[in-house]
Formats: structure tokens, C-alpha cells, sequence
């Protein structure tokens, strides 16, 4: 945590709509300064071709803006590209180039330049094609900062949803969930809102593994001989925790009015709502680590790189989000 | 199938808010017929309890009504309990006329007296404790029409969710996934969909069972090994199947504007979002029968039984799907 005002945005894979996402975003001041950490070429000749007159302000370490730039301008940290960008098209070239524009931000984050960063997507498979073992943002921001658990969340305007587990096979799932499992994403989720999003009781709404939450034991035991008595214990420290309950009944108004984060137990049965209620205006949030990141929750979409026929509502929201993580200091 | 335009409604538990749903709908005029297979009396006795000066129309076999009953009317054919009804306490001695009222409804679907039934809820733990041994409406009414295969599906205006398993634990679901049980289901569903919902070429969306439907194998085989496979088959046939998709993305607008269904591997992949959406509009289908049969999908909500705090909404979809399955005929 740092006093900084300052928020590094990353665009992630050059080819990619994140150049785009983050010089339409460009046309409307910010409340708070904000610097893109990208090849400056390729943002001029992104905005170029989308007809966007953004002015560029070369920003960088020593040089930090104290103010939000004007609209119609993008502070840019200038990251040189290894190779050119064709909209569109996949370069392993550039793999360094993508990890280099997420170390900077992560470390800026670390060293108390930046408040907190906001990632464009990258493409996993063309960073392995470049010879740079990649499983994704979190893992890299994982290691960035020797964090050993983090947890995934996504969040929409009036909905949070955390995942117990993530990307597991179904078959995988009901053996992950374990004491241990449970005991560490818990106090990470509630460790965070009440730390980076002010809430100083969170309530949070626990599904069950089952349908209808095992419905007393006739559909599973696992809420029986692992949710029930992990959530029992970590009440007993003091936390605000409703459930387990049936995931199909959880999310409507009764309960959600009530709740500021729902605990999924895995990828499939908290999702699907979020994206549902949340399309278009959705963020990843990495919680458990010492920064803050968030980011869209889409993907490169490479065919409508510098199209112009795309939609900034997630990345917007993924900066409301960071910002809200970084106001209740 | 028939040419009745007659239908049944059985009000379910009497001790619940299955009567006080019936009379509350009997404020309007329905576009068909209906009649209430019930205890005169019991709705007699509610009806006064609520303060609704409903008039109740006695008819029965060889005396069915042939025009809907006017706005403030219920035809109802008196089913007598076994013992009187205090709103919100279960007696096991009215078990046997729960049933009783759900065997005139599915029989009368059965020998063209109606043209389809509408369930408000029944306690399974009450009949149960009466003696008698039941799982639930699906299964007795599969087992009364002899029916070996029955699907579940839930729809809200706009969103119609089938599932593949329904009530099994998390952990038997992946072994559950089988070739025939999903040519089974996506028959079924594909069939009724075309023959009581008129669909001529039904769009089906299909989830994969894994998240991000197994990332080509990353997170899980059994796309690659059961469902892709079993879609083809059955594309080969002639269904138009789109999948399998991810789940998490799948419920947004690009896909279900253009689709009837989608065809959810299990109950939490698919209900919550139905749910989410169609919150107190919600309406369960038993597709697979011989009979046309919907239902409410809440509970019998005791403590609110006589109280007039409710809501008719799902009971309307119930009975707007019901009309939608058998206006194509």
C-alpha cells in the first residue's frame, strides 16, 4: 500500500483491442492521473487509424504526472516494441515486450509509483510461442510479488462474485474443496473488502458444492463435513458469513440486497450470473495481493483491433474498481 | 395430445399458499377455461381468510365448462380432504388427497379431459410421512403416464434452461455425462420443443461440462471424449446444436438472441442464471411426457399461507407456458 494517486494501465497484446480500448478511453478526462504503459509508436499509429486525435505525454520514472491529463490526452510511459504491429495479426517477437509493460507496472506498484494498475488482455499462447513461460496475469503478478494464494473475483456494478476454485476440471472439484481451501480464500476475500474496498463487515453470501446445498445431506456431504464447519469456525473470528447456501436461489434480490460478495465454490456456478447481469461491464480482480490490480474480462479480440467497433465498458469499470480498491486507504 | 382447451390446476399442499395462489388468479378472467382440483370448501374457507369474494363453480366429468369463467369465478372440481386445514401446519392425514387431486389432473390430461396441467407446490416430507412414498411431481407423473425418461427444464420469459442431470451430487456429475444419457436428454428436449412449443427448427445451445468447456482439453476431457462427439451425432440427425460453449460466457446476449434453449450439463450451471433472471416469474417444465405439465418454481412458503403477502408471478408464467404447449398443435 502507497499514497500514490497515479494508475498504470497496461494494453496488453499489441495486436490486440487493448491500444484501442486505451486511447478511446483517452477522449474523457479521469478523476485521477493515469499513465499507459505502452510503445508510443504504436499508440500513435493505433490512434491514427481509428481517426482518434489523442495527444501522447511522455511520462515515466522521475516524471510522474500530479494531475489527470486533459481530454483528448494519455500519459504514456513509452515500452519499445521488438518487432512492428499489424492489427490482428500474433507476433511471439513482442512477447517480451507484453511481460516487460506488466513488470514495469507491477514493480511501479511494489515501489509505491502507482496506486494500483488495470491490464488489458494479453494472449497466453503467443507469449509460450515466444519462448516465455506464461499462464496468465494473475500467476505472473502471483510471483511479481512472492504472493503464494490469491483469489480470483469478478465483480459488476452491484455484484462480487469469488471462486473457491477456478480452472479445474468439474471432476477436480469437490476434492479441492478442503478446509484448508476454504479457510485461506475466505480470509483473503474478507481480508480485502474490508481492507481495499472499505467495508468494514463484509457480508458475504457462501454457496453450497451441491444442488439445493446438499439439501441436508441427501444430495453430498461436503457442506456437511467441510463447508458448514470451515464457515462455523472462521465466524468464530469474527467474520459475516451467510451460507452455504443453494447457489440456484442465492442470487436474487432477498439475498444479494443484503451481501457485499458472494463465494462461489467454483467457476461455473458463479459466473455464469456475473457475466450475465454484469455483460460488457465486467472486472477481474486478483485479491490476496500487496497491490492492486484489475482488469477487463475479455479477451484480445483480434479481429476488431483498430475497427473501432468495440466497447469500453469493462475497462471502465475496471478502473472504477481500482479506484474504489485505493480510495479507503 | 388432445383437443381440449381445458386445464387443470392443482393447488398442491393445502396448508401452503397453493389455495391462496388459485384464488388470487380467479381475480382475473384466463383466456381458456381452468379449473381448480381442490377441496371446495378449503378454497371457500381461504377465500374469506384473504378477504377475496371469489365465487367457485362447481364442475366435474360430464359437466366441464366450455368457456373461461368470468373475471371473480373459479371452476373448481371438489376433491374432499381428509381432515380441515390450519394455514401453515402440515397434517400427513391429507396426503393421500394431495395425491388424489395430482391423479384426477394427470389422468384427465391422459383421457383428453384437459389439455394440460399446472402444479402450485406440494411438501414432499408430508406425504412421506402420510405413507406414502414420493419424490416429487416429475417423478409421479412420469411413473402415472409410464413416462422411462423425463427432462427438466425451467423457463422465464425470454430463457429457457434444460438440464442433463438434475438432482445428484457435484461429484457424480462428470460420470454422469454419458453418450446416451445426453442423446436421451437432447432428444427429448429437441422433440418437445418442436412439438408443443412449435419451434420448427429449434436453436439448442449446449455448456460444456468443464469450465471454458475444457479449453480443448486443458481443463477437462470430456467434451473432446462424450459431448462434441454426441453433438455431432445428433447434428447428423438434423438438430441444430450450437456448442459445446463455456458456460460463463454463454448466457450473454450474443448467443441467446438467436436460440430456444440451452442445455445445461447440471443444476448449478444452469439455474442460477435462470433464476437471476426470471427472479418470481420462474416456471418448471417436465418435458418428455406424454402430458403437458408445468409448474411453479417455489416452494409452499407455510408461514405465508392466508396472509395475502404473495406472489402470483410465477404461477402466471406456469400458466402462460402451458397455453404456449398446446396453442401449436
Amino acid at each position: 500500500m502507497n499514497d500514490s494517486r497515479l494508475f498504470a494501465l497496461t494494453p496488453g497484446e499489441p495486436a490486440g483491442i487493448g491500444p484501442d480500448l486505451c486511447l478511446l478511453l483517452a477522449r474523457e478526462a479521469q478523476p485521477h492521473p493515469l499513465v499507459a504503459i505502452a510503445s508510443q509508436a504504436l499508440l500513435a499509429e493505433r490512434a491514427a487509424l481509428l481517426g482518434l486525435p489523442i495527444r501522447l505525454l511522455a511520462v515515466g520514472p522521475g516524471n510522474w504526472p500530479q494531475q489527470p491529463a486533459p481530454a483528448g490526452s494519455l500519459y504514456v510511459w513509452d515500452t519499445p516494441l521488438a518487432a512492428p504491429v499489424e492489427c490482428g495479426k500474433l507476433n511471439p517477437t513482442n512477447a517480451g515486450y507484453v511481460l516487460e509493460t506488466l513488470t514495469r507496472a507491477g514493480q511501479g506498484c511494489l515501489n509505491g509509483d502507482f496506486a494500483g494498475m488495470i491490464t488489458a488482455p494479453v494472449h497466453k499462447g503467443v507469449i509460450n510461442e515466444g519462448g516465455i513461460t506464461f499462464s496468465g496475469h494473475t500467476e505472473f503478478l502471483a510471483e511479481l510479488t512472492s504472493t503464494p494464494q490469491v483469489v480470483m473475483m469478478l465483480a459488476t456494478r452491484g455484484l462480487r462474485v469469488a471462486l473457491v476454485t477456478t480452472h479445474l476440471p468439474l471432476r477436480q472439484v469437490a476434492d479441492a474443496i478442503t478446509v484448508e481451501r476454504l479457510q485461506r480464500v475466505t480470509r483473503i476475500l474478507h481480508a480485502d473488502l474490508r481492507d481495499k474496498f472499505g467495508i468494514a463487515d463484509p457480508r458475504i453470501l457462501v454457496c453450497g458444492l451441491n444442488p439445493h446445498a446438499g439439501e441436508g445431506g441427501h444430495l453430498g456431504h461436503e457442506e456437511i463435513d467441510v463447508i458448514e464447519p470451515t464457515l462455523e469456525g472462521l465466524r468464530a473470528e469474527g467474520m459475516s458469513l451467510i451460507g452455504p447456501l443453494p447457489a440456484d436461489t442465492l442470487f436474487t434480490p432477498k439475498h444479494l440486497d443484503h451481501c457485499d460478495a458472494v463465494l462461489a465454490m467454483y467457476h461455473d456456478q458463479g459466473l455464469p450470473v456475473l457475466k450475465f447481469k454484469g455483460f460488457g461491464a465486467a472486472v477481474n480482480v486478483t485479491l490476496g495481493l500487496p497491490i492492486v490490480r484489475t482488469s477487463v474480462d475479455h479477451g484480445t479480440a483480434l479481429d476488431l483491433a483498430g475497427t473501432g467497433r468495440i466497447d469500453s465498458g469493462s475497462l471502465l469499470v475496471a478502473l472504477e474498481t481500482a479506484y474504489q480498491m485505493t480510495g479507503k486507504r
